[in-house]
């Protein structure tokens, strides 16, 4: 099945905004209802591929078939850009500039170079495909004419090692699949990005993907013990035991190089027993800095917990105020029946903590135990496991919420940073008001809300979502608000990505944050891997 | 304090054999007293420096004046070479021909880079020096005129940042240091490698290094949150947050780097509340492979043990059998009443394994209490806290006995390997088979003694000592075993090195590690950064 081609996820999914809703977000964001109707796939016209011939019969004998080449409309405009909220913006209303000329479905590694020699004979660029759910334009590279390589067919679960418990997958694998193969034998990878029903475990390593358990199961990266790369100079092979002393880690410099290296063609993983027990459930703190302050304890002096995360008052409020109507929880908030624009309510809401527990009966038992006495003595209320359960059946369910806030002529979006735990509390109050500031002086004042998603010992994420009207061209009324928070992060010592990724849309920011001298090692292994530049030009470095 | 200049660590520690274990090693190994008498560091007649004054004026200007470039024999002596036991074989008998033409003591970043374009300028080679400790040859750069950068006037602890849980080091601060400023503090780093006593903190960043309590506090390139680098095209400053997506990780692609990108100017780490409680003690197996599985189920399973080592069968009874006699308890064995060359043991002794719980009264009694459940369970046997506090003690002698064992004519040496779980059996008898046929066939059969020091969830590592009598040119005798040895590693899936590092001994068997696109990619960095080869030549990677 595909996803939406002009939006997220499943289509039958898809639901709309209760009128009530609707009515708020007139009411108190100022959302007007969309004027143009929308456009269906069959409306947009790509121009025609300017490839030449050649070029697709080289492709095609390099994965085994013309079958495997796709030039038709649907296929190209499906491997249009990615899932930000400009990216559904500009197709929505049309925009597919960023198109590519083919869409080509290698079988295995073999196939993959072959692809990019074909490539650098013609003149292609090469644009690695997974579940097409970058939000930060990583498919979207600077170059015009290029393919898509989606890696659909290099789905498979290669082996399984038991006794070092881990197991070689495929990049084109998709996440639930990947689960439920490895479920299968007993084990899980425990990777739950709210991507995770359409990503692609290629797309995980190449983005540095973090998932909701992260406390509990670490990040992606932390998770990959060996990759093969495939690049137009040959394949590079990594990772011979867990950790070594023998030069630089080459696997973290593949982790987030965003397809601009090389092409994953196999990832080895760290595979977990599939937990006994799970258990989430809520906490209330009276304010986001108390409950800060009792996630960096846990964090710091554990016990830890599979999954902690808080929301900010405003994210608390508009869960607690909707969460049947929008389905969200507290996850990615919704709007609710608060004022736009306004800053972290002091009420009686508070904040919302959600810590869960995966493991065995007798270990989760005592972790849970534990953590509530910490929680507890850092300020925190118990709420019991329905606000955990609720945010557990929800955790998906935010990019669907976002399908419906556009249809109905609302702006959200998300955007995310990291940073030490001395600098979350500056770092957080910048960007709330960063992008408070923006839209509200541009006529749009936005309802913002925050959440600490990932925590570790020495720092953690926080996770903002927007939602505003629309202004009259939505992407452009938009861009000077995320600007701005790409701003406002690098000022107060974030990092501009904690788990998106770079992509296009912060490349300058990235640029700015790796230093001049940390760029220009980054394209000096990038000239040697991809000298033509025909990996993702423009994604992650900027090519010229 | 300098460290011996022939030998280990502290003169005032050397301690002679007792004429009992000298007796054993010549009627069991073969071992025969020394014919020559040793040298004296006057005795050793360095060539004369060939640098021009020119350089040296402008070296003494990059560090602020002529007595901060030592060019007198003794200090010049001093930092030739590092520890290896070919290092010490080699100067014992007065060659010192990778002797430096001066020493340069930088006091800060900006002289390091001062004294970087100075080199540039006239054309001399850098090799970082911290600790002086490598067993590598990390510190015998492949090319005639340089100079070593010695850090020791760059010891401060620069920042600690207790929200954070962070601090900012100078990489020439020693570890003993480093600790007891931050113990000051009530912090501790938690990095207790062998080499402790006298090694630097960016010597552990440089090299990988993973000390004895990694299972607790994890290795070094996991306590690193940023990095500056001076290079000689400028500043390299990475690490905003602990973990970010922005990008290919470049912490991890200087840590490892050896000094052969740049010199490492800062590191920010990770600390931890100095422990209430300390216990180690002592757990009996039948066999190493017993003895591994349980490892095993708790570096995977849990509850983790701060410290987690296995002996082997012959390193358990040459621990037992003189552990007061050379003061190396089982941490890396000596030379005891077996006979040399002989297969593990299958007596009574078993395998000694250690564990070490270091944390809160109450985490560490129930991490403790459980672990002692899992160990019971895979056929381990408790012998109390005795063999742990013993190991404790002696936990930095080995080096100290080796000494002791090159006086007495014998041939001591270690070297280390990891690999993933289910590799780690064929690893161990492929490395102690090729090690032992080597040494037997040149006529000198070796004791091979070997331990289990780091445990991960997919892997370990292993850690073998060797001891046999000298051959008559003991250098020469040594290197094929060697060889050997790194051909086993090689071909039973190992990596060359789990935390000594490549420098230049394992440099061959690393660029068939990494493969020809990762030395590639390597290089590209290098040649960006250090375009005219001034940085560690020869070291990590090939020259031409």
């Amino acid at each position: 099945m595909d996803m939406l081609w002009n939006g997220w996820g499943d289509p039958a999914k898809a639901a709309p905004l209760p009128d009530t809703v609707t009515g708020l977000l007139r009411d108190l964001l100022g959302v007007k209802p969309r004027s143009t109707p929308a456009l269906g796939l069959a409306d947009l016209r790509p121009p025609a591929v300017t490839a030449r011939p050649a070029a697709l019969k080289a492709l095609a004998e390099a994965v085994g078939g013309e079958e495997h080449v796709r030039t038709d409309a649907e296929s190209r405009i499906r491997h249009t850009r990615g899932k930000s909220t400009p990216d559904l913006l500009r197709i929505r209303v049309g925009d597919i500039a960023d198109i590519p000329q083919a869409v080509v479905l290698p079988a295995g590694h073999d196939e993959v170079l072959a692809v990019l020699r074909a490539c650098a004979a013609h003149g292609l660029a090469v644009v690695p495909f997974g579940g097409g759910t970058s939000v930060v334009g990583g498919l979207a590279p600077r170059r015009g004419m290029f393919v898509a390589l989606d890696l659909r067919r290099m789905n498979g679960l290669l082996d399984l090692d038991p006794v070092s418990r881990t197991a070689v997958l495929q990049p084109g694998l998709r996440a639930p699949e990947a689960e439920r193969r490895l479920n299968e034998h007993g084990y899980t990878l425990g990777h739950f990005p709210q991507s995770f029903e359409w990503a692609t475990i290629g797309g995980f390593a190449a983005a540095r993907s973090s998932g909701q358990a992260s406390a509990g199961y670490g990040r992606f990266d932390e998770m990959v013990l060996a990759l093969t790369l495939a690049t137009p100079q040959g394949t590079l092979d990594t990772g011979r035991a867990p950790r070594s002393a023998a030069g630089p880690d080459l696997r973290q410099f593949i982790l987030g190089s965003e397809g601009a290296f090389g092409v994953i063609t196999s990832v080895t993983v760290r595979i977990r027993p599939l937990p006994e027990t799970r258990v989430y459930e809520g906490w209330r703190f009276d304010s986001f800095q108390e409950g800060t302050a009792a996630l960096r304890r846990l964090a710091q002096d554990g016990p830890r917990p599979t999954v902690l995360r808080l929301s900010d008052e405003t994210e608390t409020l508009i869960g607690l105020a909707q969460p049947d109507a929008i389905g969200a929880g507290p996850e990615q908030g919704g709007a609710g029946p608060e004022q736009g624009g306004a800053g972290p309510e002091e009420g009686g809401a508070g904040c919302l903590a959600i810590t869960g527990y995966e493991g065995t009966a007798e270990d989760t038992a005592y972790r849970r135990a534990r953590a509530a006495d910490v929680l507890t003595a850092c300020g925190g209320t118990p709420t019991g496991t329905e606000p955990g359960e609720r945010w557990a059946h929800g955790r998906y369910s935010a990019p669907y919420l976002r399908d419906a806030l556009l249809d109905v002529g609302a702006f959200a979006e998300t955007l995310e940073t990291a940073a030490f735990w001395s600098r979350i509390s500056e770092l957080y109050t910048a960007v709330r008001t960063a992008l408070t500031d923006t839209l509200t002086r541009a006529g749009t004042p936005p309802l913002v809300m925050c959440h600490i998603s990932h925590v570790y010992e020495n720092g953690a994420s926080l996770y903002f979502t927007v939602v505003s009207a629309q202004g009259e061209d939505p992407v452009a009324h938009w861009a000077p608000a995320k600007h701005a928070a790409n701003e406002a992060v690098l000022a107060a010592g974030g990092t501009i990505s904690h788990h998106h990724g770079v992509g296009t849309d912060h490349r300058d920011w990235y640029v700015r944050e790796a230093g001049p001298l940390g760029v220009s090692a980054l394209r000096a292994v990038k000239c040697r891997l991809d000298p033509d530049g025909l990996l993702n030009p423009g994604v992650l470095l900027p090519t010229d």
